[in-house]
């Protein structure tokens, strides 16, 4: 099964794929979808829809995971945070995806063992679970890959 | 041509449609669609698409307008408006439309004459406006309807 995990955010978007077979997981794709601040809104938004549909076409997931966002410094951040949330949600949705939010704390349990991991701590377990050894640039990536091995590590323990 | 103005909501989302016709306004449609909080969030997301997608084709305006939302109580409130916010964009550039965004102030302003005023005068004005002289039952519906008129104001004094 493949499961495409989602770091949301309208500059930058963050998407990581990875392939789930028996219990072993293995990276498929990974990278991080940008739209201007130069754009209007409504543009932005349906630009990173479509490039979101290219990934659903492309890999044809089984799963979203998608971060729970919890907690934002302003109500603009969190509009804007939601907007893409919403948009990927029905993009899943009509794609025939199963969409999974887990929060920032269930991510770092996850996958560092403690919900006080930073952002290195993250990038280097998920380097060390899929076998990557260069960089992965720019964090949003390295978040995504995370919420797609976060489901996997719950599926196995039999939570999701 | 025809106007849609859509007042955000996941549980209820107000959608108020309008002819402008030379210097005259039409209602044309108004109401509520309602998502139930028993069913999980991408679900709701995907029916309120699918309900925003069939007024579009019944429709078909050539603008949105859409609340500009500034504030909100907590963060899983913004999360969840922009959620819907940024699912009408997406479906709306895909329809075609231009969408525009207007804070409530701007709402009220272009309607009362006056950004303090309350809901039940913003109904009135509403009626008034467009010769409506039954109830605007719920009140999400003349809010919808209102942005809308926001727009045709703003355009008959060359703001749009």
């Amino acid at each position: 099964m493949f499961v495409l995990g989602i770091d949301p955010g309208l500059s930058r978007c963050g998407y990581g794929i990875i392939e789930i077979r028996k219990k072993h997981e293995r990276a498929v794709a990974a990278g991080v979808i940008r739209t201007s601040p130069e754009n209007q809104l409504p543009k932005r938004l349906y630009e990173l829809r479509n490039e979101i549909a290219n990934l659903l076409r492309e890999y044809n997931p089984d799963v979203i995971a998608i971060e729970r966002v919890l907690f934002q410094r302003n109500t603009k951040t969190a509009i804007s945070v939601g907007q893409v949330i919403g948009m990927v949600m029905v993009e899943g949705v009509t794609a025939g995806c199963e969409i999974i939010e887990y929060s920032p704390t269930e991510v770092k349990l996850a996958i560092a063992g403690h919900g006080a991991a930073n952002k290195q701590e993250i990038e280097q377990m998920v380097k060390t679970l899929l076998g990557i050894d260069t960089s992965l640039d720019p964090v949003d990536a390295a978040d995504a890959l995370a919420l797609a091995l976060c489901y996997s590590a719950n599926r196995q323990v039999g939570v999701a």
